[in-house]
């Protein structure tokens, strides 16, 4: 028996998808894209991650189809990672679990809040426009500085501080 | 710094939140007490992880607020483990995670489906029950055998392939 170094005995839906985003600072790495972030170099800038895991962790991400990894520059050879239609659906499970964290185990609330880019409204932790009464998709979100200031300064941190619609790529000054 | 031992630097309510379930194991035992496991016996027997990895998360859920331990045996002494309030609104973020790994990760979809006791209906990855147009609470939903046979065999996958009410105690026979 594998003794809890993996879930392969775990017949679930649920193991399936915590063998994929279960690793330490995987979903964390889910959640940047989510924000704009592409490039190896801002992850590692904005995440405080050990160069060789946020690697790996890219890497995995790639092969379970979360992610893709596209070549934008030949000289030097330079990719970045662009999520995937599999990846986009996993932002109902974050926002809700982000929410969650928000509401009960962050003292000041969340950080960042989520507008329906139609009518501007605020959506709720289920995802859903309380103006318009639809869950509103991702790609119609803008993300919005919440009730209080963030205490990290690096360069992603400072660009996500913008209001800016989700998935739009981040430009970050290093 | 940390070197990725903990997020302690990433002030997200994400991060927050996957400090406390983002252990290995630490969201299958949650999704198992939704289920109606509340004994550490039954959780063993459903998981096969190691005892002291068990044990240690277990008691890692209720210093977080998760979970409660109630005694209901005084001779031999003997717990169980209920969910909190805060602990039962995590299970839109396990069933929206639960819905995305059936989607995209087991060939043959989940394992069990969620109905509106009310209706009878089966609810959307979102929480919505389609008839009613509500997102239904967790303590209102039947877990129902989904499109395929399980393949496990232990005393508590056995009471888990009944129908029954979300978070009602199983009896499972050892």
């Amino acid at each position: 028996m594998a003794l809890g170094k993996d879930y392969a005995a775990q017949d679930c839906a649920l193991a399936r998808a915590l063998e994929v985003l279960g690793e330490r600072w995987t979903l964390l790495i889910v959640r940047d894209v989510f924000y704009g972030v592409r490039r190896y170099s801002d992850f590692l800038a904005h995440l405080d991650i050990p160069r060789a895991v946020l690697a790996a962790r890219l890497q995995a991400l790639v092969e379970a189809g979360v992610l893709d990894k596209v070549r934008y520059s030949d000289t030097p050879p330079r990719d970045e990672y662009v999520i995937t239609e599999m990846g986009r659906e996993l932002w109902p499970a974050l926002h809700t679990l982000s929410a969650w964290g928000g509401r009960h185990l962050s003292a000041n609330g969340s950080r960042r809040v989520f507008a329906h880019a139609a009518c501007g409204t605020l959506v709720g932790p289920n995802g859903i426009c309380p103006s318009c009464a639809v869950e509103v998709p991702v790609t119609d979100l803008d993300v919005l500085p919440g009730v209080y200031s963030p205490r990290r300064d690096d360069p992603v941190s400072r660009a996500m501080r913008l209001p800016h619609r989700m998935l739009t790529p981040l430009t970050c000054e290093h």
